[in-house]
């Protein structure tokens, strides 16, 4: 049973947050003031929910609090911002306890230390069900201007940052064997702790030549998809191409699965997904980037190659939770 | 059964968000761009859960998206801001109809447009069990400084506007009958939809003797002892003064309850509490304020008068949902 009222909880909560100090101004008033080094915010917000995006016995309430927080970051991180703060909104089943509280709480503040985020308000509920957080993140643009999935142009380079499909592989290990998933400690984190990528994203804000950009949270063909659609453009992919991990390679031989297919379609990578003009691709490589296809000109197609054929498109572009 | 994915979900809600149109880089990218009138911010977060704040059979969806909406309104206009935006989490139950995610976007929509805020973002989940929506709202500071909870002063006269208790009167009586609650539709309509003071808080960040301020969504006693808390003052409220509602007289009659306790504990009338230093308070009852109290040097002590003598604090103060 939870004996503690509300503002205890937040204040427990608090405690435990040792992220850039909250504004002087945060925790005790209801809203908190946010100086701005510019006067352009971003914004976005996501959420967690218990048993859909995770469950108690394959993610920890650390994890769960420091992914909730990076799959906002990743977001703010796709436009070309910096992260500066987030609100959090918690949904509390009856009965949850204070130690798993704090080790949320705990989460949420490795998240927000290691890309330098403050946490300016929250708010908790009781939930009606399972546990649910969602947050808000609160950015500036890292250049002039946002990179948005509507300004990719035919004949643009499309590139990925790390591997693709790790974060699938991961939950499919760990939902089949914890045991089994131990000696696949890349893809674990990938499902548990990804990474936004926010340096390579500062960099990619300053070149002119990047036209469109999205972090693949959704599943590499679905996330692609939304730049089509948003942009009035195609794409040819080359399957091999894409980068896997060697990770990835072993354990779909082990899940019997096709670890391009999980590329294609995994999501939660939160990796970046970017279309640069070929006259700025000169070197992009140097920065952690790989080339997986080009953009054409008919609309909304995707033209998947393997080995130099097409083939059909999977069925499932990506994670659907409807 | 719910037959449409998550996109054309989305679709679907913003179909019915006549607010200010949304920004242009808005519903197309997983974040968006906020251009601010200065850079400053103000934040503030807070949910509505089925089953914790509110139920189908007293609560349509449209009032659930309309309140959703104010009561985040309200927390950014007790700091003496107005509000420019807002970000809509929602979660769903499973089968939940398309019919009533479009009540819920009717009501977000309507609060939105009453006072002039657009929507810059959002997102869906389902929800592991009731449905919920949290919302985050920002806004900028009307006057040069925010009004906090921290600033009341020994000697500050204590004013409210409007009525209180009428939201939880009107609570009471719906519970009860909803054929009964139709005689009182202005109990019943603080409970359903609330309006925030805009105007009022924005007339009173331009005063320089308004030291305080909060607005009385947990019940008067409890946003009271937060402003005591936080200024490090006690106060005496008299508990005659305090604005009640004719219909709330009448409702406590019938219901058999007493309409200075539902005045002083009920909370969710979302009207401000205020602490004006007295040689600015001349002519400020002519805003709509009334004065009930005096703020004392007495740290966190409240005392009650009731035809001038002190009277027991009631044992519940406020809402909890813990």
């Amino acid at each position: 049973m939870m004996m503690l009222d509300e503002f205890s909880l937040i204040r427990l909560f608090l405690s435990e947050i040792r992220a850039k100090p909250c504004l002087p101004l945060g925790p005790s008033d209801d809203a908190c003031v946010l100086g701005l080094p510019s006067n352009e915010v971003v914004l976005t917000t996501d959420s967690l929910v218990e048993g859909v995006h995770f469950t108690r016995d394959i993610c920890s309430f650390e994890d769960v609090g420091y992914k909730a927080v990076m799959v906002n970051i990743s977001d703010i991180s796709a436009m070309g911002a910096r992260p500066l703060s987030i609100l959090i909104s918690l949904f509390l089943p009856e009965g949850f306890d204070k130690k798993a509280l704090l080790e949320i709480a705990r989460g949420v503040s490795m998240a927000c230390e290691s890309v330098d985020c403050s946490v300016c308000g929250g708010n908790m509920s009781r939930a009606n069900g399972g546990l649910a957080i969602s947050i808000t993140a609160v950015g500036v643009l890292c250049g002039d201007k946002p990179i948005l999935r509507s300004g990719a142009k035919p004949g643009d380079l499309i590139y990925v940052s790390g591997y693709l499909g790790s974060s699938a592989l991961g939950l499919k290990l760990l939902l089949r064997s914890s045991n089994e998933a131990m000696r696949f400690g890349f893809l674990v984190s990938a499902f548990k702790r990804p990474s936004p990528r926010l340096a390579l994203s500062e960099a990619l804000s300053k070149i002119e030549g990047v036209h469109a950009m999205i972090d693949i949270s959704d599943g590499f063909l679905q996330d692609l998809s939304h730049i089509l659609r948003q942009s009035r453009v195609g794409a040819v992919i080359e399957c091999e191409t894409l980068p896997v991990h060697e990770q990835a390679l072993e354990a779909s031989r082990i899940l019997g699965v096709d670890p391009f297919l999980e590329a294609l379609t995994g999501g939660e990578d939160y990796e970046l997904l970017v279309c640069i003009a070929p006259s700025f691709a000169q070197g992009i490589e140097t920065l952690g980037l790989k080339k997986v296809g080009v953009i054409t000109e008919r609309e909304n197609q995707i033209v998947l190659l393997r080995e130099g054929k097409p083939i059909a498109l999977p069925e499932r572009t990506g994670f659907r939770h409807f």
